[in-house]
């Protein structure tokens, strides 16, 4: 299939990550994370997210979610998120099943949480009624694309503690935060107050490879059994291990996701003058959501995929990946501009 | 750390596996299976299996177990195993979490069910109070290396079918079991009355590649739903189905397991007059079983990592894998007599 | 604790349901269901519902409705519900733990769900990413003490069969719905195509009573075993049967009903003229939702106990009972003029 | 239905009960057990297993059990408990389904764990691929009607406690098994070093009381959420409470208890000399188990509803209560001694 816009993860795999798994594939080790590759990485997440950062390898960034929530709430517990959370909207309720917890989801306009808005969701406390709201959650950078600065997620960190609870980030695409804010992977969590994240490298680049991080110590006890109950135990981690090695190590993340994010400034930049696609949240990250006429999107489709993001609303995602090229971008607004044309003909 | 007998997940990456992961590294794919990769690897195991199998790739054993269980089950059923079996012993409660289910396991000599074994846990059926018994789950091989022959495989399909209930086989190391029986992969399930399949290849040269196999239609109504939700469901999927590819369509399957379990009857050869290491179950794939005084066991853990399988009986795991070499069981059997002569020596 | 306005399980039990019980008190019975007592009550059940009418007696209103979610969906089905609704707010999540499903709660402006409002949360069919709208619920009469006509039931029915979905009925208080319509139980279930029902009594007059009635018998097969395992399954289950008789042979239902009903009216007409009592939702059933300054809301509550209904709101919730007197609102309203004339003395 | 020997949940309430409750069937109560009513029995309950005891009644035993298996354990945990224990084998998984965890059944001669047989299933502490063993469950008496002595309870306690693990103990009928020790409902309990208890009373004359009873007040953190979560919230509270407190303040307790007894002695007395009744077990309770030949025990079930309770070895369970009379026993042995006559005719 050819290059498109359709996900950050229809991209393959960066060369670099590959080589680091066949540089593996030598010899034995020990399975299920007690080797000297996974010693290594557990170093280079705590070198990344500070000292007491401790990490558990899982699958998929729902297995992260899903653990994280496992060491914030027992089932009694709710997790205030956005309507549009990833853990409300798209893991087909994998947080109800597997940890029995309630989401209390809030409305907003872009994809964020703010202080004022999840305080709408934080009563009942001592109530036995009412599910105990434990846990904020919030996606850096949202599913829309938007991003939170450092003081909005300390102001969240804030408000959860001040109310005995914890602050979730789901970082499925935490790279691309950093690069867009500038600033470290530990500074957008462990420094704000992040009491546990689920970093993730898949969408920018590793074959597969995501990561339950818990900053809070706290909320370590038993994680390891719970991620080998909730089948996300892998057997031959010195391969996922190395994956995140590569990623951290050599400024991978990095250059991946500048270029991802640099691609959707292009993308961006390319709409410019095309009254059609009518641009709806701020591009500050990988990701342009367009509302477009109904027609140009159904004809857009027959050349490439990309999803239906609001059909109700006519808006589209798209994404950039790191291997986005200029080319992939001036041959999409291309067709863009020809479905346009073609659907302006036929009225 | 250098090849050892302590698991065939300790072992590496057979190259073929790797090349073909590289390969599929080109450009844009559909995330989570909807790719052409994924449909060649489905079609090829229609071919492998039978025209109705249905393959639903998984991260490991234990989500290819559990997704399985869930196939069969509702919360209210039991399924019947050995108290052996690698879902009742080995998967942190995993089945009860995930599905809500009862096990019932049986005591066996050997990890094996026979039909009049498994009837003793079918009883209740209609009665409230009572989980009521809906599959058999078997491991061929089992988790004593010991096999199932066809006919006894089809005697407890029977007994499963004839009071309504499903029969699973959990074959994490399937390959293993078929080439020491000498059939196809067909013959030893579907063919048998299967009713669905854990068809594992990591322990036998995959990097990450397990599956839950229908064999019986009946039990696929829902289940892409359900592998989401318990968190089993990969984004890259292509590089998955490529893993099996290079599995299936070459023979690697074969030309692997042929190999381990050569290794384990050189192991086994290798013992005799050894009078200190007692063989306790036949070996009949790629592990071996052995009863070792405890001084011999815990020296000999200096010299290579193993599992204790049963601390009270003094009995010990070794496992072969597609990477043992000749050598490597010369130098292992070469350092057990010398751990054995100390020993002596000592007393 | 003097007679009050906190909530209708506040009251006591009515004298009919107590002498069923010591009626019943005699020689001995099976246990769980299987007695005269059950076959006489079911037999009632079918007479007021239809004969294909199946009723599963319960502990509580939360043991009912999780019972009734449970045999409509799996985990990774949802149900479509009013923000306000007793499932979704009422049962510390409850719904989420013991089945495992997502709530899909919808915003009302009087606790009652149209067609247009449900069909909101109606998409995703077939897209494993989401959960799967299965159900859609309400509550008659809501939690605000409004009313669906059978009008609106059948049109939320033909909804969601015409979605392969199904509709379930919280009738914690069906008995206030069914006086304020003036049709029967029937007539607003099963004619409307309701597929099950929470059918209480507790609430009105009853010692402990409460039923999920299975009214399409599609979702009958394993209800049983489902309600022994969510541990709803009563011992002594003579004695909730003969409840159930009193209250659906003789018309206790219905004279309770019309009677707390009837106080309700009486209580809304004593607040005409009360410029400080502000009714906030009509007056349909046995509650009154009045929206009070919060100085005289806090004074009452010295008086009379009752629940804050929305604090940021400063709405207040009360309720009528089976043994509500018009003395009891007399004495009531007094001490609300009273708490309202302090009040503004004190401004 | 004349009284038999099926259940001691086939008799009715004791007057004292009904009495009770009628006698709280005045004015308001608050719901969910806020009361005085609940205050009074809450405080008998600390009166009777001590200063730090909190109860929380549930409706049934199942709900009881699998309360206090929620305080002791999360998912990954396991509790070790008797084969024929209620919670393994009479819940049709209950545990399993509403907690996640695992139960570790011990084969014993006579429903009685001992700390030599428990410490077989305590291994894997520390290992992830292992439930965790964190409870040791006894029922006293247990299922087979045979009795823990004070000392055997408290060695018990002491092996769990040494492993940093728990002592529940299933108290469905604690009152059978305190008038047969001789001792105090807290010297069997608390002083052993039980951490929590289910204390039943329906089966000894309530019409409806069980409680989950905590010791341990580590164990207390959230119970009160979990409670309802699991549906296990009463409304009415304050008709348990009074249940309880007649039970508890009167020696309504010891009465019926002393009654059931004794009505077992009578009856194991009244089949001496009756060689095709076999008695199986020690009659220490209200229980008498009694292998019997298969046309008798068939025959006689026509005259008489009871159990089989092992079908394979012919053994059926009878069972006295509180309200069984020596006339109920002699016209039963009569039957008894008929039926056994025509069979020897017969053959």
């Amino acid at each position: 299939m050819k290059r498109g816009f359709g996900s950050d993860n229809h991209s393959g795999v960066s060369p670099e990550v590959l080589e680091a798994i066949a540089a593996a594939n030598t010899d034995h080790a020990l399975a299920y994370g007690d080797d000297e590759y996974c010693r290594r990485a557990e170093q280079l997440f705590r070198d990344t997210f500070g000292p007491e950062a401790k990490v558990y390898f899982v699958f998929n960034g729902t297995g992260a979610n899903v653990l994280n929530i496992d060491a914030m709430c027992r089932s009694h517990h709710a997790v205030v998120c956005a309507e549009t959370a990833h853990i409300n909207v798209d893991e087909c309720g994998a947080p109800q099943r597997v940890t029995g917890c309630r989401l209390l989801p809030v409305d907003t306009p872009d994809g964020k949480l703010t202080p004022a808005s999840a305080e709408t969701r934080l009563h009942g406390f001592g109530f036995e009624h009412h599910s105990q709201p434990r846990a904020i959650s919030i996606s850096n950078p949202t599913e829309l694309g938007t991003l939170y600065t450092l003081d909005e997620i300390g102001a969240l960190a804030d408000l959860a503690h001040s109310r005995g609870m914890y602050l979730h980030m789901d970082g499925a695409r935490l790279a691309n935060a950093a690069v867009a804010l500038g600033c470290s992977f530990r500074q957008m969590t462990t420094d704000c107050g992040v009491d546990c994240l689920s970093f993730g490298g898949t969408k920018n680049g590793l074959l597969m490879g995501e990561s339950a991080v818990v900053l809070n110590p706290a909320l370590d006890a038993e994680l390891k059994y719970r991620r080998k109950q909730m089948t996300q135990l892998c057997s031959k981690m010195r391969f996922m291990a190395v994956q995140f090695e590569a990623y951290l190590a050599t400024g991978l993340w990095r250059r991946n996701a500048e270029h991802s994010n640099r691609m959707a400034q292009l993308l961006l930049g390319s709409l410019e003058g095309i009254a059609e696609a009518e641009v709806v949240y701020p591009v500050q990250a990988n990701s342009v959501f367009v509302r477009l006429p109904r027609k140009v999107w159904t004809a857009l489709q027959e050349d490439y995929f990309f999803y239906d993001w609001d059909e109700a609303d006519n808006v589209v995602r798209w994404m950039c990946s790191f291997d986005t090229t200029a080319d992939d971008i001036a041959r999409f607004v291309e067709a863009l501009r020809r479905r346009i044309a073609e659907a302006k003909g036929r009225i």
